[in-house]
């Protein structure tokens, strides 16, 4: 029998009470398969809190300090889960990040995984014993604690789960899998049963906030199957991330809002090689994350270049275009915010031409404008008025399902 | 110039207010000596707090996860107290147990140290740094993590001045030194300028609670000059615990009082050889801590035995004893509670003959029966009743000051 690792939320793990709680999806799992690693986040509100007092003492902490401080969130989890199942009848043994180790590079606060030592883990598990590890958290090649940033209990999880060549990886959370588009707006969303890696990929970053996109990535790149489950209901058949899909299955996944959006339009840029490029550059040195890029074909002496940012960089990446406008080579840049990125994704767009057509009528039969387009061969996608998105979400979920 | 380490306990750092005011101490002392080492215990309740949440899980909780959880206490305000001083403007860098490492055996909630690795922070040091270091906790040789137990911050705080030879340990707290009695019964006490480490051992297992003996045991074995000082008082002068005294300094250190004692008899114990130690290693195997012990000659064919446990463990004790009574060859044992024990300490008592006797005199004066004495050279305890105790500790305190 595989080993089985098992991944729970803050919000699983938030009181004694959810505590035993996830007690009881362990110890089935745990009396089905004999070989449960299972890897926690910090409880609840834990880390916020540790960060609010943080910001207490300093806006401007020292990143190695930083975290050091709130990998403590996941120790106290893994302790106290330790002692539940204990206190159940069932051995368990804890490790943090350090203790197994995890290395990790040296990014504070969005360290990336390079080797997993397993070694004490393979250890338990052929003693019998189900093993806890602390989530979020490793360390780098001098010592220092490091954490993995936003999604990282789910790296974790998926990671461990690749190097222990896991039969499967649950990611047990607060809702009961992953949904054709946001049930707080789309009232007749869809359970997917399954959905591949790169559809999950394409979902993850566009605001569909299950799973992080590091953790389906390594997913992807191990093939390390993973369950989406609720945590809160028994017997969930939540959705299954998998490599291939039947052919059977729908060629549309889901359709997800991103309401973080402004495009910037750079207009008059001269037609030279070099231009797009110094663009970009210019943006990438300035730390500022460029989403979609659209460029007019460029048979003329001038050319538009238009691309997407998040809101809360818009005024930066303004200032930095301005002041550097004529060093650029380019006439002005305008500025269009409070938009919304509408995304239709699915593995069969790319063998199915009616899908982009589909996506324009419903726009187009709801009066809605469209202020840019991208394409991609699992993904389409148009800015819309943030005023119109969630009527756009509507109006394309609603011509496929 | 030599490396200071400084201690902070709980009270010192409880918040970030107080976090703000331990820099001050630490910049002093560093702008002085360039070369500090801080040893800090987690911020006010937070070990309270975490044992509570514990005790919701479970009233037994496995050690070793007991130690992974309380660990983090220490391991939060290292962190903070670095980000605080990088506020400041002064370059410190935080280490846990772990992270040195210092290793101790394996028995959690107890552990002792067995070896500091001072390699990383005497880089640091060399570097302009100040470190900062996690009290109470280590590491053991398989990696868990241990705690000291009681007074542990102490513990690390001396075994690291140890370790790094360092000029001197001061300990900061929250009264501003050591008091030949307590301030909360005795009006006119007297701050102690010197105090010497076997007086202090002594003091300390009386319950003048200012330092852990085993901080003082290691002060001593490696000649570590100890100095207890106020944090909220500013140049407070505190107390030196040193190896010895000046001739001219006074022969009477302090008298404590010690409400938690128990005093058990046995009756009719066989004089014969063993005896005794039966009815010793019997308590012992079953984890009663003995204190003191008297027994009367033994001319006779029977003795008596008396001795102390602390109040908690008198019923266990008797338990025990009534059990074995036959074994033991003991015609009975009978128990007097609600005792105090009353000590005068001081490295003087060995050369003044004339100490007891005051002693006895200032019980006779106020009417004060004892119900068992015991004499060490460097002390006299009498066990007095508890309701007679504040009354018994200001008549010797009143008789030597």
């Amino acid at each position: 029998m595989g080993i089985i690792v098992q991944k729970f939320g803050g919000s699983s793990v938030a009181d004694t009470e959810k505590l035993y709680n996830v007690c009881k999806h362990i110890i089935k799992e745990y009396n089905r398969s004999q070989s449960v690693v299972v890897v926690v986040s910090a409880q609840g509100k834990t880390t916020d809190k540790l960060i609010s007092e943080e910001k207490e003492i300093t806006e401007n902490p020292d990143l190695r300090e930083h975290d050091c401080l709130v990998s403590v969130g996941e120790q106290i989890t893994i302790s106290k889960l330790a002692m539940c199942l204990k206190e159940k009848g069932y051995n368990a043994v804890s490790y943090t990040g350090w203790q197994l180790p995890i290395i990790t590079d040296s990014v504070h606060c969005g360290a990336r995984i390079k080797y997993i030592e397993t070694e004490k883990i393979k250890k338990q598990l052929e003693a019998g014993n189900i093993v806890i590890v602390a989530g979020f958290q490793g360390i780098n090649e001098i010592g220092d604690i490091t954490t993995l940033g936003r999604g990282g209990s789910d790296t974790t999880a998926v990671a461990l789960a690749a190097s222990l060549k896991a039969d499967r990886c649950d990611i047990y959370t607060d809702v009961d899998g992953v949904y054709s588009s946001d049930p707080r707006i789309i009232e007749n969303v869809k359970k997917l049963d399954l959905v591949t890696y790169d559809e999950m990929l394409e979902l993850a970053s566009l605001g569909a906030k299950v799973l992080h996109n590091r953790c389906v990535e390594i997913g992807k790149n191990y093939e390390v199957p993973i369950n989406v489950k609720s945590t809160f209901i028994d017997e969930s058949e939540g959705t299954r991330v998998i490599n291939n899909k039947d052919l059977e299955s729908l060629y549309i996944t889901g359709v997800a809002k991103d309401d973080n959006i402004s495009r910037l339009t750079i207009i008059g840029l001269e037609n030279k090689i070099g231009r797009t490029y110094k663009v970009f550059k210019l943006l990438s040195e300035n730390k500022i994350n460029v989403d979609t890029i659209v460029q007019s074909a460029g048979e003329h002496a001038v050319k538009d270049i238009s691309f997407t940012v998040k809101t809360n960089e818009t005024k930066k990446a303004l200032k930095i275009i301005n002041e550097n406008l004529i060093e650029l080579g380019a006439k002005e840049v305008i500025c269009c915010d409070k938009l919304s990125k509408i995304s239709i994704v699915g593995v069969g767009i790319v063998n199915n031409p009616g899908v982009a057509a589909k996506v324009f009528e419903a726009l187009y039969e709801n009066n809605i404008n469209m202020h840019m387009i991208s394409t991609s061969e699992i993904k389409i996608s148009v800015l819309v008025n943030k005023k119109e998105a969630n009527l756009a979400l509507k109006a394309i979920h609603d011509k496929f399902y």
